[in-house]
């Protein structure tokens, strides 16, 4: 396929007013062609304006119609074969079998969601009848279900090429809440995007949905990103990004005459806590599978361990010997751009340049010009506790410090310290569990994910993932960003009171067509 | 009981720094004893430090005690016998049956969320178990429940001294999701306040719960109001009031280092769409219904019928001379507080001095110093499209706009250019069905609850309600403020990865203790 190197809107192809936007090859630091011509307000304006023409008709597509094209997209992006897997490695510098596991993740993704939209819980359909002796008022009948909420304005990160970015984790959610999408293409994939546009452009046409239903946009996020937010046919946005992205967004959003809700997955260094016993019982084994979680990908993950913490201990000596040999063989690996490598870069430095930091180890030096070199530190629980910096400074790459604490309580109280977080990882065996139990109420408040013995890179796609936390992990901790829960963030409800069958929805006619699982009078019928 | 005119702080009645908040009785304008003390900082560090010292031990009771807790409540307010219904009433001026009949609502609806806790839906168990031998990773074991959110801060409205006040929807919803709650004394009716948050006192103290769970404060809302928000241990608002009110906590939970949300129900004027064959067959009873409505509780209800849209027609003005006869007769009636007299009497005064707007008729004049005289205005819709003050005019109280439509289709454009609402009405008859059809799409991005041939007064708690609706009507569309469904509005998901059966919640043991409705791997068992 010849990249075009345009927005695609709706059905059409279209440029825009300037041509500066190059994907380049991280690996060497060429740019690659074509260039993308960057879109401003009118072209905002254009798939604003036709996702809202879309929105009606699109939310009330049927279950089957809606799931039908989720799969279709999925069948679309397999089609267009080696092309997609060449382009995300160029415009990323990540490895065939990452970008190739990514495109199975991405269109399971599409699939799994396909049968949510058919199972119908996400309706949330509630039925109380009407109860016409009641006294001292009788009740009148109603039926709840839930709605879309309207055209979503989808942000995808660097890190994720196919599985959260133009087809991705939140286009997938939000489209089968029955939401149109207006995706803002990133800039460091931009021909990965377009690939992948195409493929969505396809299905919607070959579903025959308005073609509103899907657009990607190309342009900055400082303009056309803000304009986008600001659009008042806009009714939700979902980000994964930095901290400052992120806040912008919700700036805006909560600026415009009517505020929306703004879903952004931002910021979390992921603490993992090493338990007395477990680490006894196999400190090597730990500290080698934190290192392949640590250099996993460059690093380059929102859940990479950024925080490890641990009673001061012969044991904890050992974690650290292993590790930080681990981290000396680690090879060096591209990251995603120059820009990612250079921040990288910067924090790292501040760390090494950290008076109270020491430095453990650093991986492997590369030839490319924008190799991720691992590090590790570490420094005291007293230190980390003087220092708010250590506590918030997210390092995105493979960067992480040891916190040594002089007693379980210390721990704890590093622990409360903690902004919220993606994930809190707890290392532990028999003898660990008392004491992990009473650290649980704090990560249950600090974190969205809280697992055992493994490592919180690796993010499964399922109904019972939490990839959310409260702030900064995330902007709203209520939901989830990856799972079919997503879903939720795309939905609000509405309360049918007294409507003649005619004008109910399906989804609440009485004889239940959809074979749904509903609440009727507060007991669930599965 | 003698009322002390203190705050409530966990099982302690404490002073504050001032003695100038009284209750006005609205019938007479008189100074009710006693003076109530109002706090600042002090107050709210306490009351917050000891709901966050409870939230943990709170959060975690087990759904019976929960449940007994809330049913507690109710009881210990029904204990209190006439004392609090003659207060209320005092308080109010509202009329004794609708006094002793939100008693009822405000104890039917604790009882409501007392099985709402029990039935355990709110929790959304989510169970993916682990798959070993899946290709080509294996799964691991994830498991999801809701946990509470933490200490919200409640701020009730005038107009539902009991039923959205202390122990109203906001608290009871808090409490039933394990939140700790902090309510702001409204001060038109601080001794309702003090009555109610006693009996809430007792039943934390019989429940033998931590004291922190519960506290009521008095002050301004614009310093000990404002303070709350800010405190960085609420994380959450319930709010029900006005939409300057509403937009102020906004701002101070949207400026904190950690932003939370809240749930602020604010301003609705509730369309009323007259289809033509209901009006023709029926426009003597659709008005006089109206009026009913209109005029109910002397119209100081959030779905006050404000606004009303129909085609011109002959029987469009059978309806208006019914509406206008039964204004006239309708009785004044004794409002909330002097202020809200006073913004009514303001408001009903913009729409008499609008050149564009026509009077209909004006109903009794009272002989109290704050009654409320129903009003009937009249305009066409294309005067009322050209002034953006009549699309937004919400006048709290017995006042209503007629908007007369040239053509359905101006009706249908005018409800697009409607902002976001609470509630939704149609008056239809068989042969409207395919225009109220037509209709729809409109009403369901416009409202949170739709309903045909009744009014949108009476707000029934049950499980399929929604009170709630787009911006500015909320600043949540997700959500509801009535109904078991607020419950979700204080709960924020977790996954336990791999998590071994000692340190997960019994909520997520494998054999289903709590016996409670799961998704498993996706499938619902109910």
């Amino acid at each position: 396929m010849t990249l075009e190197g345009k927005s695609l809107i709706g059905q059409r192809t279209v440029g825009g007013n300037t041509a500066d936007i190059y994907a380049i090859d991280p690996s060497n630091g060429q740019k690659l062609e074509p260039p993308y011509q960057g879109g401003g307000q009118a072209e905002v304006d254009l798939a604003c304006g036709k996702a809202w023409a879309a929105f009606d008709a699109y939310r009330e597509t049927s279950l089957e119609e809606r799931a039908v094209f989720l799969e279709t997209i999925a069948t679309e992006i397999e089609a267009i074969g080696d092309e997609l897997v060449e382009r995300a490695m160029a415009e990323s510098g990540l490895p065939r079998p990452r970008i190739e596991g990514e495109r199975g993740r991405t269109c399971g993704q599409l699939r799994l969601f396909a049968s949510v939209v058919r199972a119908g819980e996400w309706l949330d359909v509630r039925i109380d009848p009407a109860l016409p002796e009641r006294q001292p008022m009788p009740r009148v009948d109603l039926r709840q279900r839930h709605v879309a909420t309207g055209p979503v304005a989808v942000f995808g990160p660097s890190n994720f090429p196919l599985a959260f970015s133009v087809a991705g984790g939140d286009s997938a959610s939000a489209l089968a809440a029955g939401c149109p999408v207006v995706v803002k293409a990133h800039s460091a994939h931009p021909g990965t995007s377009e690939l992948v546009g195409k493929a969505v452009q396809k299905a919607v046409k070959h579903c025959g949905l308005p073609e509103g239903v899907f657009s990607l946009l190309y342009g900055s996020g400082r303009d056309l990103g803000q304009a986008l937010v600001a659009d008042l046919r806009i009714k939700a946005v979902g980000f994964t990004g930095s901290r400052q992205g992120g806040t912008a967004l919700m700036k805006t959003a909560q600026g415009r005459p009517e505020p929306i809700p703004v879903y952004a997955e931002m910021s979390s260094i992921n603490p993992v806590f090493l338990f007395p016993e477990a680490l006894n019982n196999r400190a090597d084994e730990i500290a080698k599978t934190f290192v392949g979680s640590l250099t996993m990908g460059a690093g380059q993950f929102c859940t990479n361990p950024g925080l490890v913490l641990a009673v001061k201990s012969p044991a904890l000596d050992t974690f650290l010997d292993t590790a930080s040999a681990a981290v000396k063989e680690s090879a060096a690996q591209t990251m995603l751009t120059p820009g990612t490598h250079q921040s990288y870069e910067e924090g790292v430095n501040r760390f090494s340049n950290h008076a109270k930091v020491r430095e453990v180890a650093r991986g492997q030096q590369g030839s490319g010009p924008h190799d991720c070199q691992a590090a590790l530190f570490q420094t005291t629980a007293s230190e980390f506790l003087a220092d708010e910096a250590l506590q918030q400074e997210e390092v995105f790459g493979a960067c992480s410090l040891v916190v040594e604490c002089s007693s379980n309580d210390e721990l704890k109280h590093v622990a409360e310290k903690l902004e919220g977080q993606l994930t809190a990882t707890l290392h532990i065996d028999e003898g660990d569990l008392t004491s992990a139990h009473a650290l649980l109420p704090t990560l249950e408040r600090k974190a969205g994910r809280i697992l055992a013995n493994g490592w919180p890179t690796g993010v499964e796609v399922c109904h019972a993932m939490v990839h959310g936390g409260p702030y900064p992990a995330t902007s709203d901790s209520r939901t989830t960003s990856v799972g079919s829960a997503a879903i939720h963030r795309f939905l609000r409800p509405v309360c049918y009171q007294n409507l003649p069958e005619g004008l109910l929805p399906n989804a609440l006619h009485g004889g239940n067509p959809l074979d749904i699982s509903r609440l009727v009078d507060g007991v669930r019928e599965a």
